[in-house]
């Protein structure tokens, strides 16, 4: 996608080290940041640096790739690995990415690791892009026809960041958007917050200001009334991994909104690459680890301040203890369908494996 | 409630004045401010130095009263409550008291009318004690029979702020957690933050800390997920207003809570003194007026730096439009009892009429 007309991913090789751009400095300021080592990827992923998760995959993957500079050896895979699958917990994309590197490397001569490794993660990469494209293909031709039977502006509320910036290029929540949005169809996004990292109202509505599409910030609470008043045609929001049973992890709150959808009549979508499908799960909210955070990120806010400083500020009454947890499942009766690369299906077994039937598994 | 060991009302008369505790600066100081005329009434409570529909109704006899001293004329009551039922269009108290003083002054001679509103004005404050305490009984013997069932710890989860701060004394939704409290029976809180202006993170965070109630502070978006996870044995909400019907409007996203608490069998009241409920209403959707507020609410923030100042900074991207509904109404189908100074009832008409028989409307 674009910054003032230029051409972006959120990460890209550079020379000897692999270049993103710096979620925490956003919306205020737009700057890239340089990886130049294992460590380098690890911090930036669990700093939230970069964050979503298919970038998150694609980070570890160069990451792996920059680890083999200083050691290739069959343990210097392994001690890589474990040190950025350690980063974040909740998030499926990342040990998928990690997986199918390291598979690529053990079977590469010690020599040619780190270039195997840096082709490897370019192709996960290019990849991704092409999974977010086909995406929002499939995900457009819904707000199309939602469009088309209103004679009108689809109206799309979405939590958290599923943008591009959550992946490569495209998105995968906001892909959909795009796609419509670039094809002529009117369409206008509800962004959530998204407390407590405010993602939404940082990176969403970033985003989608740079692409020109109309949007309206709203504070995580107020979803649930809009949709009451028949202001919300859709939802549709990413997923951090989701189960073979269709139920979906996603950033915390997001469980919230699709009760709201359902009580409304509101059709409540996930979009999502087949990297964030979990196949070994059936139960998500019994199953799925969920990431606590640190309390700071609740009692702390950083911001702009009037004279175009920065100032981070403390807004939760001193002494209070803080409870953070970053992702929750939300069950698939609550998901009218899921979006992926190969199109849309049903939130279940059935859906999931009609669309994917190599992961068919014997029943 | 105490401070420091020392008992406060949120509101007193103070010689030709009334003193308010002056909640925008809440958590980080403590201040009191004079109100000594309409207008400083007014300003009071739509900038929110008093807010919580109880004391937004004393406020506004208060205000009546200060209005006397400088017009007691018909014509004076009748400018007087107009400025002060336009300060905030959702809460029903404020008309309520409004109403009730008025008729008393109409029936009073001009020369005693300051004299005869500052006499309703403590009248309303006093009942609003009274109502509030006997609300914490009632609602306290739910907590004192999940405390026996589970013998454990009751977790409450409540949003915004019902507490003493929301009204004269005591509180609504906090009010049996008071007086659960205090008679020995163990209650932890989660406390929404309830954005965007953070009266759960800063005020009731700090009306249950002075207190010495165990609490935790979580995001709004957290409450769902905690409910999965059996973490809340009951939610406590207060209301701005009620229907008949027994929908209950309260500050915006209670309505989400109380899905997820619908959708995890987990028991959820409103509690509310008479004063709160609306009998010429039956479909609070439809028919409740939802106050939209600034949206400067949303995009900034205040709080205090680590230098012990304060600083207001901006975390919304830049040239985003906001939307700010401050309320949403809960349909009664998800309350599973409402707590008044009269006892517990089903929200239905039924409910609301077998507590109020006075109010029975012919059907």
């Amino acid at each position: 996608m674009k910054i003032d007309g230029q051409p972006y991913r959120t990460i890209f090789p550079d020379g000897d080290a692999v270049t993103v751009i710096d979620q925490t400095r956003l919306p205020f300021a737009f700057e890239l940041k340089r990886l130049a080592s294992l460590d380098d990827a690890a911090v930036a992923i669990r700093t939230m640096v970069v964050r979503g998760a298919p970038l998150i995959g694609v980070t570890a993957a160069y990451g792996l790739a920059l680890a083999m500079r200083a050691d290739a050896s069959e343990a210097g895979i392994e001690r890589a690995c474990a040190t950025l699958a350690a980063t974040r917990p909740t998030a499926i994309n990342l040990r998928w990415a990690l997986d199918r590197a390291a598979a690529v490397l053990h079977r590469a001569p010690e020599a040619e690791r780190e270039k195997t490794a840096f082709a490897e993660a370019a192709r996960i990469a290019d990849e991704d892009v092409e999974s977010c494209r086909s995406i929002g293909e499939h995900g457009a031709k819904i707000l199309a026809e939602i469009a088309a039977k209103k004679s009108g502006t689809v109206n799309v509320l979405t939590h958290c960041n599923a943008g591009w910036l959550a992946t490569v290029d495209w998105g995968t929540a906001l892909a959909p958007i795009y796609v419509a949005h670039d094809a002529g169809v009117p369409v206008h996004v509800y962004v959530d917050e998204t407390r407590p990292r405010n993602q939404g109202a940082a990176l969403t509505a970033f985003e989608l200001n740079a692409h020109g599409v109309p949007h309206t910030v709203i504070a995580d609470n107020a979803g649930g009334h809009l949709m009451q008043h028949r202001a919300v045609d859709v939802c549709i929001v990413g997923s951090d991994r989701t189960t073979a049973s269709g139920d979906v992890c996603n950033k915390i709150g997001t469980y919230l909104k699709a009760l709201a959808a359902f009580d409304n009549r509101v059709p409540f979508y996930a979009a999502l690459p087949f990297s964030t499908i979990d196949w070994t799960l059936d139960d998500g909210v019994r199953d799925i680890p969920i990431e606590e955070r640190d309390a700071r990120e609740v009692t702390h806010l950083t911001g702009r301040t009037e004279d175009g400083g920065f100032a981070t500020v403390q807004v939760v009454s001193p002494g209070s203890p803080v409870a953070n947890p970053a992702f929750d499942v939300t069950p698939a009766r609550l998901v009218t369908g899921i979006i992926t690369e190969r199109g849309v299906c049903a939130a279940s077994h059935e859906g999931l494996a009609g669309l994917y039937p190599e992961r068919r598994r014997a029943a």
